[in-house]
């Protein structure tokens, strides 16, 4: 057993660092101020290879470990959670792509999405299909040498400034099983986007809905075989939520950061408000906390990277626990600054309007209880 | 013992109702996206007699209890947390300066403040004098028959739209008894405002900085006597903080209804989402703790208006405790909405970003517990 | 609304905190050690009129409503809450036979009940119909002039040192409607006790199983008619939950001030632990819960003695809010008394011991929350 | 980073499995009920290695490190809590005189200790030096070639009924530089034993003051240097505390085991307790939570093993964190099992009630949340 980071890890995350604190921390609260989605930024993400971290070397990614992936993730966030959890799901989509897709397909846009020069979106949920994201019922019908489509995607990251999307769409009957994944432009004929969501916070990255109306997808542009989809979009999904535990992870250690600092600097009642022992007490509680969340986030990407039969389990737990956790901290960090926690003019408010969503997407934090209960729950299954 | 509300109160609890419903919350999204401060309805809201709520009839107000304005505020709140917010604060600067104003300071400003066709105020926050109020800096030399204002306050609700400001300054030594309260026109010679400060939430009214260079203040327009000024400021927290925390009720009671119509709506997996146990579990918590934290309020109002020794420590439990639930019903209910809680089109992400602030503002949690520790370990006291 | 006590409530108040103080807390610690069931003490309480509080003055009890009830269930819990909780049964067991029993059932038991000479046993749930009461399995079969009972009732307070049972038995079909209660002899023929159940608390009252072979029971101990013996039992309960709520407020209470005063008179590191913040605000946090707590029982008992329609739903809401709050204010007083709060020389750990069991029984608090989510989801509902 | 066992860890685990399994957990209930102190089977433990588990090999211990020592104390605490919780002690106790005794002391007691032939307590704690252990009073005054202890200490486990005694005295002026550590045979002349504490639970292990009448004790059984004995004792609980944090993991690992079984066989309302989703959200937390702890644990004990500059502080959070999840996990399994949660005949009441020391002792959470704030706040400090 090693909790210890390699020098090579050590080195991805100080690179990390460097990028989070010269590229991001600047902007984000311009970019939340402003929904300024900063394409460019995420173009010299792709320079370091922060687009492509967990896709193989053989297809241009860095081929990295999700585990190597999660403290990348982790450490970016400190400076932009919003625009981190994008990249994270463009690492997604790119891992999905380059490992379900055929040759043609990555040939096409693979280059592409590890340089960050074209973006992606993940398209699973619809209106009627959130937590239930097996009852989807967008259509794809095979016609001829190609599938058209039919239908419409809600809340998709990046939809309408991204150029590749992967949609997972009805190729038979009722049930998982029915369900197939595709690679698309983003610009097919047929796709139409809706206006940008105006959110609580998420701010650097649009979220609209994407309407297909017969659009037509080359039937190579299928993922994996017709029927696959959802198992698919599940494996996607596992290292999805070690990716958007880290996000939490990241703004809630940075969130600790300059709640340590106000402490120090801040005096009330003619003493330094580090002095008082509640205060002292509220954060050693959000350190501990954030300490375990971490260890519970990074158990839970080697699990996935080795292969480990309760690998989508403790994915699970760790995105439960870590956004939960995540979320507690900067809210306890925000009111540790008070009045100031409140303003735009420091960070605190929208730590908190960021890691809030983190409780709700890529499966809210009760799908994940479900996921958890079934596998404590299951015969024969043995201790966690 | 009596839990139930006489018909006159209901009579009131209904106006607010209709209020709430008709004046408040249809524009109570707009007004948060635009940072517009709805002076109109406010002075409408006058016109109804709210904004001299528990100001003497012969003063000109209606003369209600501290807890008929609870109920009254807890329903307003329910159409727009922020701007109910304000009128809170309005109503506590025109009680202030109808209690412990001269006749004078009354009429010129008293018809103006129950009507509504002026605002006022309540300037006791300084940049190093947040929760220590007492250290405040803010000086006012007496010179002849006025006084002299230099200093400057902060985090001032209404500041640069209102009419009449209630300002605590240092007329004497250091410590609370050096503390006096004076009311003056907002715009006087020698005041500015700074720019609006961009928040979290309650964006219905700005909050700006207000500094004071050389400004006169006739005598007359001292509050009480000189060195009452802390005292008088606190006097009017204690009903603040019953007031702060009953927009906390009303919005989570709001965010309760909204969460379970959502959950009677909205169908997963083949059923209602108000069948899933846990969820249904979640629902009877938020209703459980918002339902004991109403008593709680209604209990510190009334021991108030009873002029009960512990008054202030039952006030500061009170905005401690409801505040807290009342925060943690809207958390949970923008969770039940799922994504739908996280737009702006739905009211929950504005009802939690519109409370986040009651747990700092009109003293902190923390300054709460500080009191009611005091209070429990004092020498000789009784059981609460 | 009014929170305070009447002068005659105040009365009764003091009448029990000197019961508490004299007959209870002395020997409290030693009837839990030997596992003592006190019952010269219970006909003490008799003689005050502790045994028929809300029994109708009619039938010789003192008359009172569940609010004073409460109010005096709560301050004998300082002084033994596991006597006092056996107290609560006695008088719901009183309050079912003088309200639903016939009048010569009543001249039977009835002045020995309320005088505390007879002593009452409330048989409803069993080893399969726990949570699920409806599913109850004994059976009540009529022969003649009698009811047959057959079947085992398990966790019977009291049972096999009480004299007058209150069985609830199936004399027609499944569910609800099919079931009745009876009065009986606790000695009538083919009664049979299962040997004392070694609880983790309440050990000043005997916890039994009651096995009946063949009981014969005169039809005139039916109490109220055929088929309505599981509403009589859920009336009782609901006096009953706000009864056991009352036992967590009381010994939640008197582990406060015990934490009290053990923070004012311990010192470690050169202070009293009263002058150490994060103890500070412990103290504070269990007192601003309790108060809480207290007002929610007083409105679901007042609510219960108005008759209102609701008046289930705001018992289940006491007892499941009272319970869980009364269980972590022992539990935090427990860790600030240290290792002294671990040894039974004190009496911490029995209070968290004695209070554990509130939050299982007379209806799991997991049942409180159906309850009350069944009514907060209910079709046409208004607000709680 | 590696977050699996070995080979030698999973073969050690299945030992202790085993041992619980068959020497520990069919006993418990009865150890506890008699409070019998189960020595016979210490020396079984002995026979494994149990107890010098830490003690280097050259001195007759295994040789193991701390992570392997917690992953054995875990397992071994799934069979009886109190008794592994003893053999901690006994292991950090051995440990100490291994470590800092010279060669005669270790030649004394060595053989016996790791075999178990001789067992070992900690006497740090006084009543008047609980947390704040710096003030202890006890005095130990060189005289000749002897030191003479006088003074009494408290709460000392397995006082009594041990041979062995290290213990911390003042052998100069205050603070902690004042405090030497000794070991000495206890039934040294001028050594008394107070009778055994009645406590909530730990029950299998016996606890009784101390008392030091003039005892002679040879300067060669100074452990360490004299000055030396606050950091010696200090250093113990280090390791102390990763031990008392893997006895809560185990512990609750078991309640967790055993409510999952419950759920399953259970049936209320017709269907099985493991198909109601709010017991099932309740499940998939404990499971959460217990392994977040577990990897905290884990954490603290590499980096202890690895003399991280920064030991001390992970060692108080896993401490702080295992141990409150811990109770929980175990206060919730005793809840799914409702009334039997309540009864001696099953484990739960017991789980809950030897797991709430664990929140106390060994530097109580409050003195760890201090160690950790103390760490969080240091000028300079990096990040944990």
């Amino acid at each position: 057993m090693d909790f210890e980071l390699s020098d090579e890890q050590r080195a991805f995350v100080e690179l990390a660092g460097d990028f989070a604190r010269n590229e991001l921390e600047p902007h984000a609260a311009d970019w939340d101020r402003d929904h300024y989605f900063p394409v460019e930024v995420l173009y010299k993400a792709g320079g370091l290879g922060f687009c492509g971290l967990y896709t193989p070397e053989s297809a241009g990614g860095l081929g990295l470990s999700r585990l190597d992936a999660s403290l990348i993730f982790e450490r970016l966030s400190m400076g932009c959670t919003s625009t981190t959890a994008f990249l994270t799901i463009h690492n997604m989509v790119t891992w999905m792509i380059a490992s379900f897709g055929a040759q043609d397909c990555w040939a096409r846009w693979g280059e592409g999405l590890v340089s960050g020069q074209l973006l992606g979106s993940y398209c699973l949920t619809e209106a009627n299909a959130g937590s239930d994201a097996v009852a989807l019922k967008t259509s794809a019908r095979r016609v001829g040498d190609h599938y058209e489509l039919n239908g419409s995607k809600m809340f998709i990251s990046g939809a309408g400034s991204t150029q590749v999307l992967v949609v997972m769409a009805r190729t038979g009957g009722e049930g998982a099983g029915g369900i197939s994944s595709f690679a698309l432009d983003a610009d097919s004929p047929g796709i139409t986007y809706g206006r940008p969501e105006d959110k609580m916070g998420w701010n650097s990255q649009p979220t609209r809905t994407v309407t297909f109306e017969g659009v037509k997808v080359p039937a190579g542009q299928l993922l994996g075989r017709e029927g696959e989809g959802f198992k698919i979009a599940m494996k996607g999904l596992d290292g999805g939520r070690i990716n958007i535990a880290s996000c939490s992870l990241g703004t809630a250690q940075q969130a600790l950061n300059k709640a340590r600092q106000y402490l120090q600097e801040r005096s009330q009642f003619g003493r330094k408000l580090a002095e008082f022992q509640a205060l002292q007490f509220t954060l050693a509680d959000m350190a501990t906390e954030l300490v375990a969340a971490r260890q519970l986030v990074r158990l839970a990407a080697c699990r996935l990277d080795g292969g480990h039969a309760d690998a989508t389990t403790y994915c699970a737990m760790a995105k439960r626990f870590a956004t939960d956790v995540g979320f507690r901290v900067c809210d306890q960090a925000l009111q540790l600054y008070g009045g100031y926690g409140y303003i735009r003019e420091y960070p605190l408010e929208r730590y908190l309007r960021d890691t809030r969503v983190h409780r709700i997407l890529e499966g809210t934090n009760e799908i994940m209880k479900l996921l958890i209960a079934r596998r404590v729950l299951a015969e024969g299954s043995g201790e966690l």
